[in-house]
């Protein structure tokens, strides 16, 4: 049995889902031959720290009780420095302002010698290629199949499954919320503002909806892609970005009439980096509706592979995470 | 840099698929620090050898000109004990009524310390546990990418990349030859006979279709599906098997109109295989078109996850091949 010890930084909905799938699958993972311990968390308000395994159970309860997880104030730095353990795991909030308190946290946890597993967009979209480079200088791995697409894992099916290939382009659907959107308008032959307001009640769109329906989330996540998969050292500012806004019934109905569909569709290829709506021809592999995610690698020996799954929710995220944090262990 | 060694049993069209794979990737390899050489060859009338690795380029000539690879007649499995080398590569073709010569030279790999990847469905629909425990036993790599959906990585996307999922079941469509029978009958409204025919003209399917028509590729498939996932210890007598000949166009046409179409769909579902033409609605995952084969994987963590791409052709089913020898390259 190996012991493999990480700390939580951050625990919304995200590092809750990773708590209560670490909990789900104690069994699972001691099968593998896996002895996982959360050794330290934080959230805005504080920290817990315990170096024998914190109780999950009792972390989630007090969370949701008092609205945070502190039983003292030790800071994630001060954690990450001081507290012996193998992996952090970054589940703060993107920020695409200075990347912070994320990107401090990975450069602190490649310092000390832990390695990194990530759901946090904002740094990598920043500053991707220092993190790699921190990662490799101190001989770290550094994962974050979390960052885009949810539980699809985009990155692990082009550095492992598809080793030996060369990537040409990638297109995606990489916005759950604005192909929700599309595909309801699609649909319903409803407006924009209608379906935004539906999405809102359902809790599939922000009430500050910019980020996703003017397509920065989707930008972001296309600067991760480029970057781990091409090596472009591309940021947000490279990315020709356009959102839904202007998207209009009248526009779905002529597309239809095409035997198309309206998509937000990033793309990277010929090293030009987009993000904007496009006609999907019905049968294309790119069209799939409702919140799901899509990419589709085009490669010089697979040629085209597509793969597409639930782009978001608390629990596919943590799976993505998991798998990273399994992948590092069998590799300690 | 790291030299690996590999003999390819083999030498028909996939074999010739790897060669050239291996010839066009010599940088690319070299850049991830692995001096790939092939060391051994056979075919069905004989084998070359060359210990500091095979002039590839001669071979391919050799074979287009003699029709065989040989220079000499040292047996595969002389070769499997004798020459040293780190993978064996077994292309050998299908067998399903012994799996032979695949399992004999899987078999002998292991017992010399080989490690193998192979494309041979064969022995492993009819022996998968064995030939699982025979490398275990031996602490070597098994990886038999190619054998189902050829260049769509379906056992790596489970095994790894979504490590920590426990997968419940599997649908897929993974004869291409099928799936391309039943869209163009669906798309041109022409009985099955015709597009047969049309499909022999065009080599995507055989002179004798039985093997592909008859769902019995797609069974074998399933079975190792079932067996690399669940741990079923099924053979291909387990699976409750119904081809595609029967199909009329009416058929097809009624699923139209309820926007369906008919599909060979193999399936692993509570602990049932089976594989038979089914009513798929349009917009599902598992509705592709062509000769494109799909898997679409149901997970507890990640929920449903669906893959597809080019099942069949020697450069995508070399691309299998070379990832696993990669995959195993990078953990010796």
């Amino acid at each position: 049995m190996k012991t493999v010890r990480i700390t939580l930084m951050g625990f919304g909905a995200v590092g809750q889902g990773v708590a209560k799938t670490i909990l789900s699958k104690n069994e699972y993972l001691k099968k593998q031959g896996i002895d996982l311990r959360v050794v330290g968390i934080t959230d805005s308000k504080g920290s817990d720290i315990n170096i024998d395994g914190i109780d999950l159970k009792a972390v989630i309860s007090r969370k949701k009780e008092t609205g945070t997880v502190a039983t003292g104030n030790m800071s994630a730095l001060d954690i990450i420095r001081n507290v012996d353990h193998e992996i952090m795991v970054d589940v703060t909030p993107t920020n695409i302002e200075n990347g912070e308190p994320g990107l401090g946290n990975m450069l602190s946890a490649f310092g000390a010698g832990r390695h990194v597993v990530t759901s946090n967009k904002g740094p990598l979209a920043m500053r991707f290629s220092e993190l790699k480079e921190a990662a490799e200088d101190n001989g770290l791995f550094f994962r974050y199949e979390a960052t885009v697409a949810g539980a699809v894992p985009i990155f692990n099916l082009v550095h492992e499954a598809l080793a030996g290939n060369t990537v040409t382009g990638i297109e995606g659907i990489l916005n759950g919320t604005c192909n929700y959107i599309l595909t309801r308008m699609a649909e319903e032959r409803m407006p924009y503002e209608l379906v935004l307001k539906e999405a809102q009640e359902l809790g599939i769109a922000e009430t500050d909806p910019a980020y996703d329906v003017e397509g920065i989330d989707a930008a972001l996540k296309l600067v991760i892609i480029a970057n781990s998969i091409f090596g472009t050292g591309a940021t947000y500012h490279d990315v020709d970005v356009t959102g839904i806004t202007k998207i209009t019934p009248e526009a779905l109905e002529l597309a239809s009439q095409n035997n198309s569909v309206i998509k937000l569709v990033c793309e990277a290829v010929d090293g030009k980096l987009r993000v904007a709506p496009r006609l999907v021809p019905k049968r294309h592999p790119l069209a799939v509706g409702g919140t799901l995610n899509v990419a589709s690698i085009q490669t010089d020996l697979a040629g085209r592979i597509t793969i597409s799954g639930k782009g978001a929710g608390s629990i596919e995220t943590a799976s993505s995470i998991l798998s990273d944090i399994i992948y590092i262990a069998r590799h300690l």
